[in-house]
């Protein structure tokens, strides 16, 4: 069957053939629909992140996939079912993250991660997933199900956030979604009605699509080149919820100081080392004395992608056709990898779900 | 009656005289016992900290108090009723943060703290409160019962550390102290039965009082010049939970690092500015891969009296008597002032409960 995927070493991604899989006792074999691209795609492609299988020289793409149950082989499941891989699975044997339905709070070397890291991804025309690392998706959002993965990134850093502010009444009424990428709107677009007024924090001038559906989303644009993080408060107002999304070392320290009186930063980027000076005392302080919190979340487990169906069901065709740039069957996949000023979200398609 | 306070700009206690106070309506007369003296106190007499209420140019010093009702004046209490009074008090007004019972989330100018900023403290042979920020401690706890403030400030810190933790299976074993002040002290024995293992941070060479405590406790100590922060993973472990009661503004930073996955790290010190490098990309990549918080907190509710009132209970009698270093009559009360390496934590005696 035909794969894509990434060479060790080669850069950029290739049409493979390789073996169907056969599932094994509990897993079920799903036929892949699309699959969708983002930056963690980039940088394993670039060789700046995660890593092929033990002992194979290269690693099937692909960790927010979408697909059909072909075969249930004895599962839950039904000939038919849509559903949504979750991405990580245990490295050797289990262990007591993934016994507590917690994978995504397993430390480095006790995952692998399918797409990412140790493990081959879904861009293959079937793939195969214990049926325990399978989420149900209803038949209408089959299209977008490739959406399910992103959004249950920011289910479980919400779901964290709000647990640091469980300790007392947090009334938020502000958000501030740092980061304009795709996982950025999701964000914005699943805080609709949360929040009473949210800002989105980009680098891009106008006309620019993303610019357009953050306000159509009745949010506010901020160009960080005009209104850097830390004139924000006085510009707008301290939000009550910082996220994330930019993997830019400094914006979590712009943030604390950023941030209103017990308040909370959602960190989601993965950075690299980068030596700065900071008011490290200034911070201490306004962390204290403001009562404020930090937290970091990194994946999600079968309970954050379940509610992350529910989330993609609540938002609206016009968002999600704003969001979404382009489908590209295998004829032309490495569109889906161009990653320029015009694209927000590609997906490959492989295979549709009337073809059953 | 006398009472302790400080003029302004004096830079040290001294004995006043001041007129009895008459409880208000909803509020009850307390004959005071003892008040305790912490580190806040030693900034509010050097001026870096707090201030006179209003219109006044003098405070009367002490936020850490027990003491006896002598008038319930219609309030719930009755004469004899030995009770503990929480610190916040709204400054104009109530607010909603008071409304609440969440005084202690009350940002900056939304609260007067007694003994600290804008209202008097408790360091007088007689104070007035209202009953509903007095707190009922039993009789047998009145001797130690001006600990059940500071023991509430680690109540909250920890509960609002536990709440960032509660969106998963959190099972931590271990738990790090930094400073072995009081209350850092008054944490570590709190934390007996409910980590396998603690460590407490401190900069004493030994033979210490406070070093004798730490391991009375079970505890281990780590002097940090033979062994800072960074090389407590390699040296001990990772820890669980890292509870700052230093001020030092580098420990945050060092805490993210040093934090075992899924951890947190509670902030309480209260440090001035300070500039210095960090490498701010590790610490935020740290922090998201393996699912980090941070918790600041400051003050307390009467929620976090109640339970301290609990916890001071559940100490031994042996700490608590290796951690009260002096109790000070009137006559010789410059000594609970005195700060240096063989005191933990002294107190001002101005009645005793016998005296009813």
């Amino acid at each position: 069957m035909k794969a894509i995927g990434v060479r060790d070493g080669a850069g950029q991604a290739e049409l493979m053939e390789i073996p169907k899989p056969d599932p094994e006792a509990g897993e079920a074999l799903v036929r892949t629909l699309r699959v969708g691209v983002d930056g963690t795609d980039h940088e394993v492609i670039a060789g700046s992140h995660g890593g092929s299988p033990e002992g194979e020289e290269f690693l099937v793409l692909g960790h927010e996939a979408v697909g059909v149950v072909e075969d249930p082989n004895g599962t839950e499941f039904e000939v038919g079912d849509v559903v949504v891989p979750t991405v990580r699975r245990p490295p050797n044997g289990p262990n007591r993250y993934f016994d507590n339905e917690e994978p995504d709070m397993a430390p480095e070397g006790q995952y692998h991660e399918r797409g990412i890291v140790g493990a081959h991804g879904f861009m293959a025309e079937y793939f195969t997933s214990p049926a325990s690392k399978l989420v149900s998706v209803p038949p209408a959002l089959a299209e977008h199900g490739f959406l399910v993965e992103p959004i249950s990134i920011t289910e479980k850093a919400v779901e964290h956030a709000d647990a640091s502010r469980s300790a007392f009444e947090w009334a938020p009424e502000s958000a501030l979604v740092l980061g304009n990428g795709s996982l950025g709107l999701l964000t914005l677009a699943m805080f609709e009605g949360r929040f009473d007024r949210t800002y989105c924090l980009g680098r891009r001038e106008r006309p620019d699509p993303t610019i357009d559906i953050i306000e159509s989303l009745g949010s506010t644009y901020v160009n960080s080149t005009e209104t850097p993080i830390p004139e924000i408060p006085d510009v707008y107002e301290a939000p009550d919820l910082i996220y994330e999304a930019t993997g830019y070392a400094k914006h979590p320290f712009e943030a604390i100081e950023a941030l209103a009186p017990n308040g909370v930063a959602a960190l989601l980027g993965v950075p690299s080392n980068w030596k700065f000076e900071i008011d490290g005392g200034t911070l201490h302080r306004e962390i204290v004395l403001h009562n404020k919190a930090v937290v970091g979340s990194v994946n999600s487990n079968v309970r954050q992608f379940e509610a992350a169906v529910d989330s993609l069901a609540a938002l609206s065709d016009s968002f999600l056709d704003a969001l979404v740039t382009g489908i590209y069957g295998l004829d032309e996949f490495e569109a889906a990898f161009v990653d320029d000023d015009t694209t927000i979200k590609n997906a490959v398609q492989f295979s549709t779900y009337e073809e059953r």
